[in-house]
């Protein structure tokens, strides 16, 4: 691919766990350099004094984001990595500041290659919660304050590759899915399009690491209450939810609403989820697994293991891959889907890059192929 | 309670997570002295040199089954901590060896309390799973044998003390219920037993820490296998389905199959299960924790937690408790109820403790009311 | 030992891990009965708010500090596990408050018996820093302030029971050690007394779990920083260390300074010190080996392990107990010494309460028997 | 860099932890790709069956060492990561079976650049300890065998590159230092050349994680035995102990004996020694500082910290990279130096391709520059 210079990057919220990989995927990124790096109470550090894991990179200083001149930056893409309701202020704020065509009222298709990409607007990739939910009502009742930007969540992009490659291609905003849905969607829309599970008796059980709680210091993050334990937490509230419902309505073509319950395991990452399904009438657990191995068999971070082999977390540490399989239920007519992704790369910074790929007509597994590390 | 000398107790098969722990809770057991421990590998060597955290205690040396002399030996209990398969072989062998009234047909009672039981014959509380499943021939499919002691099945209690107390009090042979059926049962049986739940739509989804698997030589059970990641395992054929059905049925006065999918978890201790339920029609989630609640009113190790309040593995570490409580569900008309044990505690050795404290009309609590460790 | 009732203990600081771990040991002692609990941001909230692992027992409410009315709340003994500078306040004041005899210039010896002790003054057991350094010029340079009761300090003795027995049982206030200082004194202070290793060759690598650092909100105590990692911290700075040189100084008979690094270890309780000495002219590893086994023999919780076998944290999980071993170096005329304990326990709340039995002249290892927890 | 191909790469042992991470490392090389693997007790299956988490890459299946058909198989490079005397043999069998010029008795200079080097006869990358030790005396004693492939000793290369770089761009043989030497020279060499330090007064405290530990199944390696836990082992008598002094003999000029203790830590990677030292008469802890970040002013691998941050495995977790610092002791005349590597990279697979890089006139980093993994 010819090109005559590497796409220049932000990171929004560098100072994060999701900002740290985000810097550790982009730092081996054979088309990307990062420009820029805002972090509010870093501000004007070098990353090295957050992150000391990156000594020996070559990276520029932490800024505030009130420091940041953005139509002069001259970035090709934005990761917004920062907690949700500050990011879409911050991404409307510089949307207007770079008189950027989005907020026209037709969407621009913008086009989607590299070539041609490097020359134009910035395009946003936003790793919070604030454009993944379609209805912005629903948005305030989870989230329990009104939106800022409805007139951008028409134009954003809900970034699940593997389910919206095409729209993301021509996409100028981007909103990463939770980590939570991507494990459970990629399990489940393929076999609700596909008419062959009930869409009323999905019951996620899920269980995650600790860095999917980010790094704010709340007691039930230290290390003492959650060594050697765990427990469920948010039963029947977290905001994953509508998400998770509003894509898998999507796939099912009717409403539809979950059980999911989160888990809390002491590890850095990893996020695994056991899902108990009910299989349409005349479906078996094998059409159920078949047609997983099919919709995934060109897939290049989807796999579906051998036949009655466990999905693990330790299969995709630090890897963009998602596992799956599918076993009986010994209640007939019932199965198991297991799902598993690392929650900081396929179910956030990763998954981040994989649309950015997209978005400017790279190869979508460029810079993602490093193999798990296990051990 | 006037007794002349504590009780003689053997635990057979000591070298194993689960005997270590038995040893831990009867050292302080103000009315127990263990005078015989078994290990076979081991035989000959003292305790300290098998489990140096023992230093200090006055413990009898480790020696072979072989060696056993047993009418001579005068224990008044014995906890088996075999392998399954090799406890039932065992059992009958000192049943006979001491010429046990249990071996003539007709069931004799057991004088349950201290003074007059340690003038009598031995008892017997197993930790395996030979005598729990009521009909041999469910063993004989799950554990892929035929049971070699079938006669004295029908002689063997269930030791779930919150549920067969009276009958465990007059016994000679319990038969100490698995970790996962003992979370699972203590959730589950009071409120089938009252009709609140559907018995045909229970999914429990379960979590233990390690040790759960023993101290044998696996590649699975290897820290780096294990640590920084977790999986499901036996899902749909684990070895707990079939008992835990068997309870199950017993408290809904009809047959039932139940989905149980276990995991492991990056800890030594605990177990966690989150359980799926349906609530029968006119039933609240209300009522299923209230009736939990009364239930476990007077229980001493069974407490059900404050509204929303989600059971931790931390809350019962060490300790012999059972913390539950119960969850809406976003599913109109179904509940999730969350129960946490000790899976070496509750969940083993600290049940086998409560059985014989009932076994010998001591109080159930003597020597099980230390208090969780945390951290 | 006949008596009348149990000691009344008040906790203050109960809402910490050390705190925790007082109530866990206080719970199960059979002569004490917990009687007032104090934690400043948790006030008014019953314990099981703050550490619901202590579901099902009977404890009182936390209050503030400010409730406590100390002449009218009658306590026999008060653990003091506040931080240090406030905890010299508190107890200076409650002194005060109950007109304690401490205050005159004479110390008054106070009678080392139950019987006796409970109809007299209040007791105190500080597990703070506050009075663990006789020269409060060295406390204010450590610790960056003033010592605000100078005059409280020379009264203060100073809480290793296999060192200060004696005078402990007299005592009125006691100050615990450190849990390194622990760890590090044990192994060399009956070495140094005796005159086999050099007082300016001692180089002391500690590694500490993470409860050590206690339950205050730092980025450096959440799971995600800690997890599958470790690294030393406050090299050459660390507080312990004036307090292992003044109680070495004591036993050598001359001044002393040590080299000493603390490293965190990703596990919830725990400290190993690897020590390294010069032997003296003329004494060998055996030497140094047999004096302390000869020291300990007769010491319930202090174990010299079978020759070569390493101690390990494991060893002494949750127990009051200290293992010890002395290893050949491979440099000529160097040994190495190990020492392990459990920080909370040996290293703070169980010699707490070890300090305590032995004020009030009951079994010094009443109430602290229970093995340690392994697995 | 113009080249017709990739090197062919072969593993021998691939289905242990250090095969896997050469593995992980060898799938992201632009210039390798890996054609052989062998593994004894697995051979015949695909490597994903004996490590899922490599599904989705194409590798070849694994076979047995027989099957290799030496001089047909054409690789141009093998690694060798299997068990220490296994090595030598199959090493030198696998040098007679090509009719390998290292038989002859000069040293024949291999070419060093990738263009030429790929027509010529394979070399050899020894991750074992078969090669280490240049004296087979010394082998024989701390191996407790007899070398079996003498001839061959005084031909192998130690493979630590910021020491024996340019020699090792010639070599046909390299012996991969052991994780524990890697750590300790990487710290001390610089300093011992320059004569900073004393010889004779090196004290190494190293801690390390599981995975160094092999994948073998032993008990003291299964999770319940290390997690929450840690204890030294090997005190005196680790096998790395005569590597490390053979290194620091010809930094220093002459003849010395360490002290050198490993622990092992519940973690999966990492390890971190604490390096006692005197420094010489005159030299100043600054002056030790500043040679080393003289030192490695130009390593891509070898990171002296910002002055007083303590080094920590986390900041080097799947990377290649070492990290140093050097603190004051509160000892007069002493310093401490710590150093933190990934014992599974930089101690091992890394350094392995490191050498292969520069044994093939390859930039040294290739393949090697992803950055560290944290959280």
């Amino acid at each position: 691919m010819p090109q005559s210079r590497k796409l220049r990057a932000g990171i929004l919220g560098a100072s994060g766990y999701t900002g740290a990989d985000l810097v550790r995927l982009l730092i081996t990124h054979p088309d990307v350099e990062i420009t820029l790096m805002t972090a509010e109470r870093k501000a004007g550090l070098p990353l090295v004094d957050v992150f000391p894991h990156f000594v020996g990179y070559d990276l520029p200083d932490l800024i505030g984001l009130d420091e940041v001149e953005w139509p002069a930056v001259e970035l090709d893409v934005v990761f917004c990595a920062l907690p949700h309701a500050t990011s879409q202020e911050v991404i409307k704020g510089l949307l207007h500041a770079t008189n950027h065509s989005l907020l026209d009222e037709l969407i621009v298709e913008t086009p989607a290659d590299l070539a041609s990409s490097i020359q134009g607007e910035v395009k946003v990739v936003d790793l919070s919660a604030d454009f993944r939910l379609r209805d912005t009502e629903t948005y305030a009742k989870w989230y329990g304050r009104t939106h800022q930007a409805t007139e951008l969540q028409p134009k954003a992009v809900y970034g699940l590759p593997e389910v919206y490659r095409e729209t993301i291609r021509s996409a100028s905003l981007v909103a990463c899915p939770g980590c939570y849905p991507t494990a459970a969607l990629l399990a489940l829309v393929p076999v609700l399009k596909a008419g062959l599970i009930s869409p009323h008796d999905i019951i996620i059980d899920a269980k995650s690491g600790v860095s999917g709680a980010g790094r704010s210091l709340k007691e039930s993050n230290l290390f003492v209450e959650v060594a050697e334990a765990m427990h469920p937490y948010g039963v029947s509230h977290h905001r994953h939810m509508p998400e998770i419902e509003q894509e898998l309505a999507v796939a099912a073509g009717e409403n539809l609403t979950i059980s999911f319950t989160p888990h809390l395991v002491p590890m850095n990452r990893g996020e695994l989820e056991t899902i108990y399904v009910r299989l349409s009438e005349g479906t078996t657990v094998e059409d159920l697994r078949g047609h997983l191995i099919e919709t995934y068999a060109d897939e290049a971070f989807v796999h579906v293991l051998g036949e009655g082999i466990a999905p693990a977390t330790r299969m995709v540490r630090g890897s963009n891959n998602c596992v799956l399989n599918v076993f009986p239920d010994r209640i007939p007519g019932r199965a198991i889907i297991v799902s598993a992704i690392d929650n900081l790369v396929k179910g956030s910074s990763g998954q981040a890059v994989q649309n950015m790929n997209l978005m400017f007509g790279l190869d979508e597994t460029t810079g993602l192929m490093q193999a798990p590390m296990f051990p």
